[in-house]
């Protein structure tokens, strides 16, 4: 199985889905957003202090892959490895249905970051997350 | 049948709706939310430039009856009537469904006004809104 | 303090806050239908085993009081009492932020029950939660 | 200016957005999927009548690129165009703020068929929306 170096285990609130019975897929870019957020919290990143320092970090693509549905009360988690892409942070985060292990959602996200409203070219990533930053590059 | 100060129509969103096939309760509350934004957005009223003077206006207390539930795809318009109460202001906000004329659901909205964090005794009401509130108070 | 026959914890996500940065207010309405479902799930109690048998849980009406907004990665519970009044089952609901201690939110969520699409007298409601539901009833 | 098929106006609500003030990222989705569902609508076809004869579109892949953030009330537009991708059915669907005719986001959403559970061909996209999906093939 492959690694990842933080998951966050959630359950699927039945308001998250839709006719169908399956969680609404632009909920699932939810799951990931707030994934993402625990994780920098966890390593005591704070956008709000960075925001006042002149960076802020964007995502500028989201690529959403869908396997298999979540219904409601299911149990899953996000699970997330971070690789650098030139200027780029590409967050790959996959969502998996705790009950029988099966992928439910492969997602990947590019995120920028600007100073003082002008891209840069990365360094901060390197700075915050250095550690968590999968060797290769991603080309 | 009962007379509106303002009236918007909307079309429900299917990813509103939940596993019944119908207009999650919750879903009901953000359209009367954005009805009072455009309301006092054709009235010219900016929260923003409100804010900045130190005048904030917050929602105190909120009650809605379900009485048919809105589907997939279906049409209405939430109105909007208000009457002082005190210190508050009551938005009285009717959700009726634009295929039958059924009154969907009944909300009643009480709102209040902070200077500098301060509660006030509601006179920014009658400056912003005088013309719309109704004479008769609700007690 | 007050007793709560049920408690469940939360942690406000950053997609639920609106410009503000506070929780937006239609949100905390999905933190009680979630915490509702939560402790139905508890019981055993199953919506579409009960809606096969002909049996639907509606909610008829809703009443939030907004007392101190929740922020941002506030951790936060919803505690639940019960009582009857008449037909409805009344389902009291508050919501608490667990850093100070304060009531975030109170609510009042009134419930009926329908049989085969036609109005019961509630009856299935001590069935199911005959424990839970405080002995005096609320007129 | 590029030639969409079809174009649905939608003008952003206040609990769209979030701290920053923009819509949140998520959303986006759901104006994309609200756009394909209006579009369908419009050209009469009926997911669950095609339920019905066991036949059920599903989104397998979602790629968005985010240019520039919508803000509270600005209008925008989710355009339209179709490609067919072998088995699946490729829907282009950008997004333009009306205010200063930019692109917002750029999406692109690849949807899969199954009849009675199983992956077809897609057959069926022809049927259904032969005349509205580019000649050109994507690979």
């Amino acid at each position: 199985m492959e690694k990842y170096i933080y998951s966050l285990e959630m359950k699927v609130r039945d308001y998250e889905c839709d006719i169908q019975g399956v969680v609404n897929n632009a909920n699932y870019q939810h799951y990931m957003e707030h994934a993402r957020h625990e994780f920098l919290e966890s390593l005591g990143v704070s956008f709000g202090k960075l925001h006042d320092e002149g960076i802020d970090l964007m995502v500028s693509k989201i690529t959403i892959e869908y396997k298999r549905p979540l219904h409601g009360s299911d149990r899953f988690a996000v699970r997330i490895n971070m690789q650098r892409k030139g200027a780029k942070l590409v967050i790959l985060q996959d969502i998996y249905n705790l009950a029988d292990g099966n992928l439910a959602t492969k997602g990947e996200v590019e995120v920028i970051c600007l100073r003082n409203g002008r891209l840069t070219r990365g360094e901060i990533f390197e700075e915050l997350l250095g550690g968590y930053i999968a060797d290769k590059e991603v080309y």
